[in-house]
């Protein structure tokens, strides 16, 4: 088998076998397959694309071109949940606990990934003491015990995606459906879970900006799920404004945290309780959407997910105090009121332009070795469809640098657009795909 | 300016502009843009295609990224003649002393290059003591006193074009007009001709199967050659059998010194007169085509071609007895018939096959080191149209090793078809393509 005529093959518009595809994943892992035949076959791909077989085999291949988790040592149902990521996206701190309270194993390997706020593990350490470096016993360990559990990426999951993304990430063949897919799915199969929810957020602050490519993504992950034997399902939920209000990463925290003592954002708390009851329906812990929905309205109510939470923090080193006060999370020096410059209804926010006065203000990662500040970002008042007079507070924002803060300020601002009428407010769940 | 930004913009069906073309070659000239990335263009540019002004920019950055040959010391207007290559192809060797002998300056610089047989230069070495190894002062002066002359390749040439064929060479790219277009075309433009007469070949035996991709390509290079201020036209010709009848070195030189006596094949004939012509009046050294074609037949007629090439052998060394006494030349120990194993019309000779046969006669070059055999070859008698009984011969084979002989007969014999029913000679010139 040669690269050159899988290559040609592609090219003239036919479908690669199985056999092909792994033979071009392993080869390519392997560096026998250099980096310039790989591009062309993923512009190649770009252009004639790939049937579901075919995206199948590719996630398969690149799950298995390194470890696999083996997560049977820990009881019960393992669900997994994934997000395309977005701008407030904060989801992974109110919702494993509350999976977790009703009895859903929550077993994660995450990192800490660039953007304009952390990743989750980032968040996490807005805890004192807290750590995931821990070994992988204490981790099966303590899902077994106290039902939930995050390490560091100690594994080597899928490097072939690794590698591939790099490679499509500076040949502009990063957008296509098949690719994508299957580079979310390779990593998702890789890290063991029994069922998979993911998240698909559409819109300015998203990926997938239109809608109907939040769809088509969603249903190729499914099929792929499917096709792996892993029960999948998918929201589409909106990222045209950020989600929530809270932008940072102590500042997401606190937002979860009062989440689960019920004083979340009506958005934010929506998607929880859509995401959760799909995660507690796949672990068999309730028969239907409705029915999972009602059990985690009520770990909100009566505390047993904020307690979760605590248990969790505190069995990884985490202060859990700070989970019942809030208020000794990371807290940034500057705090101001950005008012607003005119009256009228808030027609757009800019999602990605948010994300950016995050990442200014020091609360993401522009490289990897970039350090985080925890305490900074900003706490949106008032989002699309809300009514605003002139110098009314537009939202707060936290700065541990005045320069920082005003240039940040100034891309806030620009951010937003404004209506002299009426403007309907966002719908978040644009729809649900199951198979 | 990114190549990232530039293979987006291609992918995406956009133009490029001469200075992105620019800045792509250059950068990519100098290893400032990965073999990755522009492979990713190449596949980009298959699928989406360059238009004019894409296509005249490309070759013009390749041309221009080495050496740019100025043959300003030599007299008058000087025509080069390029063939896209086939079996049996010794038109130069006959070609260039017939336009040389009416005073058209010859001043080619050849490579050997990889082949069933030989390049020219390899050809031309079957004359004992004959050299390309001259000075460039030399080689000008020979142009000025005899009329011509021929050189090893010093210069470096278009490495821009050399770097960028033997990347689409391995991922699938090399099949795009514009792109073949370019890579010979720059070649050209930087060997420094006044003007420009290209061989366009078409069939089993050619790099282009089908005469409408002949014709096609053959339109991209002379617009590119005017677009470039060089006079350019360009003849395709048939390559569906083999040009003339001998397939080898030494043999091919035989039939070029047949064809400057008047003793050519008919097909051959007809080719060398055809491109002779619009080389002479590119030239302007006749006022029309007829009026070329005359002087042409003219120089054969009356020995001054075949003196022309005498001249030019004995200026670079050459023992020019040879051109008089042809049966001097290099020549195989076995010489043997190939007798038709049936009766009947000859209905088509797979080309390709005929040109294999010589590189197992040891006649050609499969790697860059290989040494080439000058003797070996075969000597067809009856081509496409022809009647042949069985056991009449079809061609003398010509070899120094009798296994190969053997292998090489085989193979030779799968290549040719029988029918019953007349055939109909194959139509050497399949039109013309001028501005």
């Amino acid at each position: 088998m040669r690269m050159y005529d899988l290559i040609m093959k592609k090219r003239n518009g036919n479908a690669l076998s199985e056999k092909e595809i792994e033979f071009m994943v392993e080869g390519y892992t392997k560096g026998e397959i250099p980096d310039y035949q790989m591009s062309a076959m993923t512009m190649a791909i770009f252009f004639q694309g790939m049937n579901e077989q075919e995206t199948l085999a590719l996630t398969m291949a690149m799950a298995h071109s390194g470890d696999m988790l083996d997560l049977s040592g820990i009881n019960g149902i393992k669900v997994d949940k994934h997000s395309t990521g977005g701008v407030g996206d904060k989801t992974s701190l109110a919702l494993t606990p509350m999976v977790a309270a009703l009895g859903v194993p929550v077993a994660k390997m995450s990192g800490r990934g660039l953007g304009h706020t952390g990743g989750t593990i980032d968040k996490l350490e807005s805890f004192i003491g807290f750590s995931t470096a821990i070994t992988e016993k204490q981790f099966k360990d303590n899902v077994n015990s106290i039902g939930i559990s995050i390490m560091g990426q100690t594994a080597d999951l899928a490097p072939a995606d690794k590698k591939l993304y790099a490679l499509r990430d500076v040949t502009a063949t990063v957008d296509n459906m098949s690719l994508i897919a299957s580079s979310i799915m390779s990593k998702k199969l890789a890290a063991g879970a029994d069922a998979i929810v993911l998240d698909v957020k559409t819109g300015s602050g998203a990926f997938m900006k239109a809608e109907e490519d939040a769809f088509e993504l969603a249903k190729e992950m499914v099929k792929i799920g499917h096709g792996a034997g892993r029960k999948t399902s998918a929201v589409i939920s909106d990222m045209d404004e950020p989600l929530g209000f809270a932008v940072g990463n102590a500042l997401e925290v606190k937002e979860a945290i009062d989440t689960l003592k019920g004083k979340g954002p009506k958005d934010f708390v929506e998607l929880c309780l859509t995401l959760g009851s799909y995660m507690v329906v796949a672990a068999q812990k309730a028969q239907s959407i409705e029915e999972a929905r009602g059990m985690l309205e009520k770990v909100i109510e009566d505390g047993s997910a904020l307690d979760k939470l605590a248990a969790f923090i505190e069995a990884q080193g985490g202060d859990k105090e700070m989970v019942y006060h809030p208020e000794k999370l990371p807290l940034a020096s500057m705090i101001e009121e950005i008012p607003s410059p005119v009256e009228g209804y808030i027609k757009h926010i800019e999602c990605d332009e948010i994300g950016i006065c995050s990442l200014i203000l020091g609360g993401g990662r522009e490289t990897k070795e970039s350090e985080i500040d925890l305490s900074v970002g900003l706490v949106l008042k008032k989002k699309v469809g809300d009514f605003v007079k002139k110098g009314e507070t537009l939202a707060v924002i936290h700065a541990n640098d005045s320069e920082k803060l005003r240039s940040a300020t100034e891309r806030f601002l620009g951010a937003y657009t404004f209506s002299e009428e009426l403007v309907a407010k966002k719908k978040l769940i644009k729809g649900i795909v199951t198979q």
